[in-house]
């Protein structure tokens, strides 16, 4: 398993994923599933991959192979005009490698190679957009009533983002609570791995403001994961006490 | 979907359930899914149910059955001699619902009738258990380590208990962990709905100390939601500030 988030906000956008990749519990590895490429003052793109590895390396090999030969005759992500264009570029990319290996598999009960992305990134005179990519290659796109997205083991991580997202909140601020949703979710399922890789987004400035990869050993990590069940215990017994009334 | 939880306390069992069933998102239903029998002074027992809707009222109308009808050959739940026999008894119900079902539906692809059930209560003389009905008819008992069960939707709310659990803690603070718990899910997944079931049983006490069924308009409830939202900023907003060092 995986957990990826993309977050939108008035600043920019910030984008957390975890690195491990499992296949049984008995078969652990560390991958990096944030990808990202710049054009210094016109454009930077992130992709966050959620599914089968071998599905989205393909997908980030051939997207990166295009960019290192522009004689190539399909599209590239560096040149495509709009993160529409972009994010459909990669809709396709990723729904043609995952209908070639399955029809390389075995018909009908072979093995699965579905996989999901998140897309985030900006272009010059252009608003910061966040899109969804499903393994069909059609997407959504992040909006005022949905400004975030998850991919992966998204299920533990979900209440804190719901109650705490607000759309004007600080970087720093963001960050700390995808640290928490991180926490929450790795102390719940074992699918899901440091270290953690972080990229922050300004509106603008078309280059990452802040890149860090969060290992177990990141002093803010432990203090925000030993902190957040004491604050968290404070928070339950502040709530108004149950009586029974019967 | 659903959500159950049953927890073991120093004091005794508390329980909780959703009553949503769903077959599809515009097929929603109410169902009860906490069931109990007690027989005063000497036994009281509660289980409740996750999984098609169909196998689940099978097992509870045959075990309703067999303790309205005591010539009948096989054992009952109300005068099985001990909790892991009554769990047993459940166990062997449920597989051979769920068999028999199997086994008149399509071969290989057919629909799955596979179910879960949480079983609790106590024996007089014995202390309370608690044990996690398996489709297959097996199943594991509540212990120090793993003090509560979740069935159905369990992730959602999973965080909170791990954080907020403690074997000495009241049953009024148990009701309130498990309020929140639900909220949590209730916020974030459509499959699970209010009403609520609550059940709460005293150690040696043979009868339920307080039940409750917990409706949209419960005033505990409305304070909780809405409470527990403003708490977890605050709790977010207490922990130290992330700081970008390059």
């Amino acid at each position: 398993m995986t957990y990826c988030v993309g977050m939108v906000l008035d600043k920019g956008l910030v984008l957390m994923s975890d690195t491990r990749t499992n296949s049984g519990v008995d078969n652990i590895s560390t991958f990096r599933k944030m990808f990202s490429w710049s054009v210094p003052g016109e454009r930077i793109i992130s992709i966050m991959t959620a599914g089968n590895l071998a599905t989205t390396q393909a997908v980030i090999s051939q997207l990166e192979e295009r960019t290192k030969a522009p004689v190539e005759r399909r599209p590239s992500i560096l040149e495509a005009p709009t993160m529409f264009q972009i994010a459909t570029i990669v809709g396709h990319l990723l729904r043609d490698v995952i209908e070639g290996r399955q029809d390389a598999g075995m018909q009908g009960e072979g093995p699965r190679f579905t996989a999901s992305m998140i897309v985030a990134g900006q272009i010059k005179d252009m608003e910061p957009r966040l899109f969804l990519i499903y393994p069909e290659g059609n997407f959504i796109e992040a909006s005022f009533d949905t400004p975030f997205f998850q991919i992966g083991e998204t299920k533990y991580g979900r209440p804190i983002l719901v109650r705490g997202y607000d759309k004007g909140m600080s970087f720093e601020d963001a960050v700390k609570l995808l640290m928490v949703s991180f926490d929450s979710t790795l102390a719940a399922n074992l699918s899901v791995g440091l270290p953690f890789d972080l990229m922050v987004i300004e509106r603008d400035k078309f280059e990452p403001l802040h890149q860090k990869r969060i290992t177990a050993e990141d002093p803010f990590f432990k203090l925000i994961s030993s902190s957040w069940g004491e604050a968290l215990r404070s928070a339950f017994y502040s709530l108004p006490d149950y009586a029974f009334d019967d």
